[in-house]
């Protein structure tokens, strides 16, 4: 929240002008509100979106899938904007007639499988993984958006490394939540 | 143009107003100035897309490669948004180091080949397409830019059709033009 | 909401492909969100500022300062962007060391007055207002923002009218609510 | 334009990331794409209004209306976006029927004069200005636009200071020009 009520020094803020200022006692601090994403909350949101695909698959693990439905239902909850609309996603592994995701539904059969209405859908998160990383080769910020493109490294129990190429579009709102509006995700050509 | 420079009568802008207007000549109309990206144009700059790549198959099929590179050279000069920044760039069939094209360098060889620098580009553009259609999932509208997820087929002379995952973000800029930030193509998992 | 989950039919959609579709069932409609705020929500936000000013004058004329401070209170908190960050904020009647209202307390002195920190403050919402009415003569639309000029007239008990040039920039956030970012009204000059 | 391909090291890029990185050589560098408006950028366009206005006055000075006015006109092509739509201005010293100039011709009339469809305006950057300076007490990032409230003082050849309450809207094209959207500016009350 730091970032929203900024106060900067006259000093630097006017560094381009060049008369004294004797005006006014009001002017004693220029107020900064900046509704901006960040490159560094754009990592977070990437690392939160791992740390939460680990924690689905260990809590599958321990608890079944009982424990890990309510878990990964939350997390869609607050990671993507359902709420607010269809949100753009094509998980890696869905194909056919569901290859598109744009309801939280069909988001939640692709991470934990188990849905009747997704036969397909094995369950993305309940894999035993235990690492996942992002590389970015671009992110592009546009005011409260950001895109990035690169590719995600999934690890198993047994070491196998799993790459997938990986768009997101994350948005951030006023009160700061940062919220996924497009997820493409593919597998790498020819891979 | 027409977008920009609407004119509506006060009945319409002050339908919820319960005051009636007698304060002033000035008010005989309400500017408006609305710089947001439309459903129909984002079709539009789909269907732009679609045409450019049937052109540049064409003009290879009749004037060869020396027809075909200075054409898609311009078609990615127009279309896409090279010359602002780092374009976020997965095309379908690239992979390995040269899977992200974030230059223009790169996307000119994956369209249409003969670049020593992209050895494994065939030149997508330069196979003989005849048709090439969007059917779209999703489309976010957010102000200037707008994010379409989907499928797009291409038909080859002999009638066989490629089906692929498409992602875009367009960027409607001031003058009107629609720019591509964002493309992530992928062939359907499994398919 | 129904702004958020248009489904629009293929036919509408598709008017500018040429291609028929056959191609997958997934694409039987598809669905559009929409984060715009659009020039309806405009005028009703301005609407809406006005008859919160009435309500917080006649609660003042029918249960004292008591009354009408919690309700400016509420009032400030829901239409304006306090809470995110500092509001541009030039009343019309301020003036001197404290012509800015960055802060809520510098707001909710301003239309109520009865606050020691501002003592020029007569609180301009206390006064007998019985009508208020937007006169638009731009509105700016800018993807969740959006700009209005134009001229606000105050009708009082006596039917004595004051006119006021006012600019407002509205934001619409993701869950509908509208928020004012920038308020600057003066009096006509010579005026 | 250095800020458009900013490219940071995969150790800052990564910092939060706790995966260790082998998986591609692709992954050397993230290309970053801010479209962003900066405070730096704010404060560059607001001195550089001033200086076009004391260039004009002073062109007057030397050269008459002759040499003034199509300066002005430069002036106001280059720094406001009436190309693309109407803009929101409110210079300080209109009033009645022409306070609003939402059009080219009204903004060069009002720094000018000298046009009969204008006969209140005297020509504003026509005095003899010899300095002018803002003080800012908001500014407002939000993407490509940015909002600032404040004062602008502006003394002219006989010492006399005026000073007027001024918000402005800036844009950001990605070009890298910035325009004014919106120009309120009015005397301070009372003063």
């Amino acid at each position: 929240m730091k970032k929203f009520f900024a106060s900067i020094g006259l000093f630097v803020a006017f560094a381009s002008f060049s008369s004294s200022l004797s005006h006014g006692q009001e002017a004693s601090k220029v107020q900064i509100f900046d509704s901006n994403i960040t490159v560094d909350q754009v990592l977070k949101a990437q690392t939160g979106w791992c740390n939460a695909l680990l924690k689905i698959s260990s809590t599958y693990a321990s608890g079944g899938i009982n424990a890990a439905k309510p878990l990964a239902a939350q997390v869609i909850n607050s990671a993507y904007a359902y709420q607010y609309g269809p949100v753009a996603f094509k998980p890696t592994l869905a194909s056919g007639a569901q290859t598109f995701r744009p309801t939280k539904e069909g988001a939640l059969a692709y991470f934990v499988g188990n849905d009747p209405n997704y036969p397909s859908d094995k369950g993305f998160a309940l894999k035993d993984w235990r690492s996942c990383s992002a590389v970015n080769q671009v992110i592009q910020i546009n005011g409260p958006s950001a895109t990035t493109m690169g590719d995600v490294f999934f690890t198993d129990s047994k070491g196998v490394v799993t790459k997938v190429d990986k768009t997101w579009n994350f948005v951030r709102e006023n009160d700061g939540s940062i919220r996924i509006m497009l997820h493409h995700s593919s597998l790498p050509f020819g891979g």
